[in-house]
Order: C-alpha cells, then structure tokens, then sequence
C-alpha cells in the first residue's frame, strides 16, 4: 500500500464543512468519491484538521491509503477532472508509512479576513465578514500580541470538541490592512475548536472600539469562554498551510 | 424632477446581463424594483452602457429621473437594504437635466482577467477566464500596443448590435502579471458590442504561442471579424469606471 500526501483548496461557501455526512456535500464526500471514481477502491481520508461549513482552504492537507499504482501526476490530473469546481487539488506525493494528515502535522496558518469598507466589497461576500464599523487595526494588532506564546486557549474555544489540553501554542499573529481589507494571520501548534474565529471576534471588539486593547489578554487568562468576545462568522476564514 | 447619477458595483455570475427581460433576473430590473420601493414611482434608468450575462461591474453608472425629495445618502441606504447581496450602490449624486449616464459617457475602462496558474484559483472561477495554456504576457502586451490609437474596430465586433461607426479611439491597453493573473486594461471613448473579449480572445491567441505578436494588428487592418480570435468568456470580464 502507499501512502499519499494531497493538498487541497476549496471554497467552502457551498460544502457542509469537511467532514462525510450522509447526504450532506463534503470536502471529504466529494474527494472520497472521485478517489473512488479513479482507484475503484473505497478509501477514506484523513485531513489536517475538519473545517466547519463555510470555511475554506487553500492549503488543507490530507492523506489516504490506497493500493493504485497510477503516478501522482496522473491521480491529480485525474481528481482535477472528477472533483466539483469548488475543489482542487493543488498536489500529490508519497510519503513514509507513518504520515498522517492529522496527526503528523506541527504547525498551521490560518487568516481570518474582515470586509470594513464604507459599501460592501461585493466580490468578497463569501470570503470576508462584512464589519458596518470601522475598525482600528492598530489596535487590533497591539491586542494580539498578548495572545502570542504558550497558553492555556480554554476561552478562545466552543464547546462540543472535547480535547486532552487546551494549552496551545501561537507563534504569531498579524493584524494587517490592505485598503477595505483586514487580515488577521495566525501560526500556531494546533487550534481548538472555533479558535480562530473566537480570536476574530475578540479582536474586532477591539477595533470598533467597544473594548480596551487590555482585553483580549484579561480574557484569556480568566480560561472563561464567556469573557472573550463572540465567534466570528465562517465565510472570513482560510486555512491557508499545514508544515509538517 | 432630480436627476440621479448612481454608481453601482455587480457581481455578474447570476444575472442575465443588464438589461431588464420579462421573466429573467437582470441588474436593470433588480435597480428598478429597488428604486420603485423606495420612491413609489415606477422609475426606468439607463446605463452608461449594457453588460452582458456573467459580466461584472466594479464602477457602473446609471441615470435616472426621479421625484423622490429623499437625500442621496438616504436613498442609497436606502437601495441597499433592497437590493440582493451581488448588486451594491456605492454613490449617489444630483446631476444637471442633460446628464445621461449613456450620451453623456466619453470614456471607459475594462479589465479582461485571465487565470493561467498550474492549477485554477478556485476562488476566481467565476471572476477570470481560466487558460490551461500558460500564456506570454510580454508577447501579449507587444502585440496589444498595436491596437492603441483611432482606429475601425469591425474585426473585434460581434454581430447583433449596429452602430451608425465602427471607429473608435482606444487610449490605452495594458497587459500585466501577477503571478497567475494576467489583467488586460482597455481605455477608450466607446466600445462596439463584445470588443474587450474579442481583444482578449485575440490576445490570448498571441500569449499561448498560436499566432505571432504582429497578428492582431493584421487583424484590425482586415477589418473582418472572421481574421481576429475568438471571443472570450464573459466571467473574465469587469467594467472599471466610467467617465463623463
């Protein structure tokens, strides 16, 4: 059996998130089926990490095993032509018996970004949330240094994901404006369930002003989800790698 | 009575072009029913010019005659609480009685896009025309340059829409990259029904190596539409601006 590696983008406006579910459109459905298609075997497929519906991806990283001895290139081209053209798969390889999409993985980026022109950036309705305030990015990013390092994330996490710690570790975590734009981009180890967008919510409190740039530091060391600020919707979030 | 400029972006993919059709989803008609919500009258307004089904619009100007005493701000807010998520407003202005968004027009500027990348971007799929030829954009400029200037534009024509000339002026026609977009700038006074994708169709020709840098000169000199390329999809189409 082999063993392979394959990077995948999608949109995810029109998915119910990542994970198989009976009669429901999956990432995961839809590239189980056209692996199907093309090996005649039935497999299954480990990602990264699920994304919820409405995320999306331009990096997610999957692995699967499967007696084909058809070349990557040929598995690719081939997924290309059978995948539904809101998923992609940007490359295959084989690797060791021991990589596992889930579990091998060390390192992720995700970028959460916020629409907060003055009229709604119409081409960025399922790829950004849509603020109607203003926001302050330069409060935004002095809030976010605070959540940097080694921490206990409990309040930056939904419920329903039960997990053996909730200590994480967040490398970095940017807050940029690109005009109408903002990008919030954050590295870390691993993520709790909703993180990312936990995190998003807290900071635009922040930068419309509702909030003290102190806060988002004060909230995650209570370790009390309910201090933090609200999750913030799917459509402005992208997993954009996974290192390995 | 006022009459009103409004500029307006769209996002093309689910409407059948511009112009109001009985029984199809179009811009014109969506604006309308916005317009008679908010004035109670049944109002008709016309644009600097008709897009086609598929076609966006980041700067579209339209014109219309109204009795509503509302201000620009209100109605504006107005028309975007009534309008769909792919049409937005993004100003209102008062104008003199001779203002007409499309007598009064006297330049335009397109954007072709074309998406040349390894494997599509996914999230451009219904903004760029995707080739799976990776295409020579100094080639492509080279051969655009000799396009600029007043000329008889009948070979980059499509039937269906006579006009009293076929001379038009173009100003400017840029072709730059970035990564794997490829944008297509087209400045003129006027443009005969489908010549921006006609342009970029012959364009591509020359970029994926199939004709030479000098063709769509010859193209234009012919002054036969069965000479220049082929006429490029209409996802990869945004008109930009327009200026009175």
């Amino acid at each position: 059996m082999r063993n392979l590696r394959i990077t995948l983008a999608y949109d995810g406006t029109d998915f119910c998130g990542w994970q198989r579910q009976p009669g429901q459109r999956t990432v995961q459905g839809e590239l189980e089926a056209a692996l199907a298609s093309i090996t005649q075997e039935k497999l299954s497929v480990d990602a990264s990490g699920r994304t919820d519906a409405g995320v999306h991806a331009l990096g997610q990283v999957a692995s699967v095993a499967t007696a084909s001895e058809l070349s990557c290139e040929t598995l690719q081209r081939g997924l290309n032509a059978e995948l539904p053209d809101d998923v992609v798969v940007t490359g295959i390889e084989d690797m060791a018996t021991d990589f596992h999409a889930t579990l091998s993985a060390v390192r992720k980026m995700y970028r959460y970004v916020i629409d907060d022109g003055q009229t709604a950036d119409l081409f960025r309705r399922h790829y950004a949330w849509r603020s109607y305030h203003r926001l302050d990015e330069v409060a935004m990013q002095r809030a976010a240094s605070g959540l940097i390092g080694r921490h206990d994330f409990v309040s930056f996490q939904s419920a329903g994901s039960p997990r053996a710690t909730t200590v994480r570790t967040v490398f970095d975590l940017r807050v940029t404006r690109d005009e109408h734009l903002i990008q919030i981009e954050v590295e870390g180890d691993g993520f709790l369930y909703n993180m990312v967008r936990a995190i998003a919510g807290t900071l635009v409190e922040v930068g419309r002003g509702a909030r003290d740039v102190s806060w988002p530091t004060e909230a995650l060391a209570a370790t009390d989800r309910s201090v933090a600020g609200p999750t913030a919707p799917p459509e402005g979030l992208f997993l954009v790698w996974v290192k390995y």
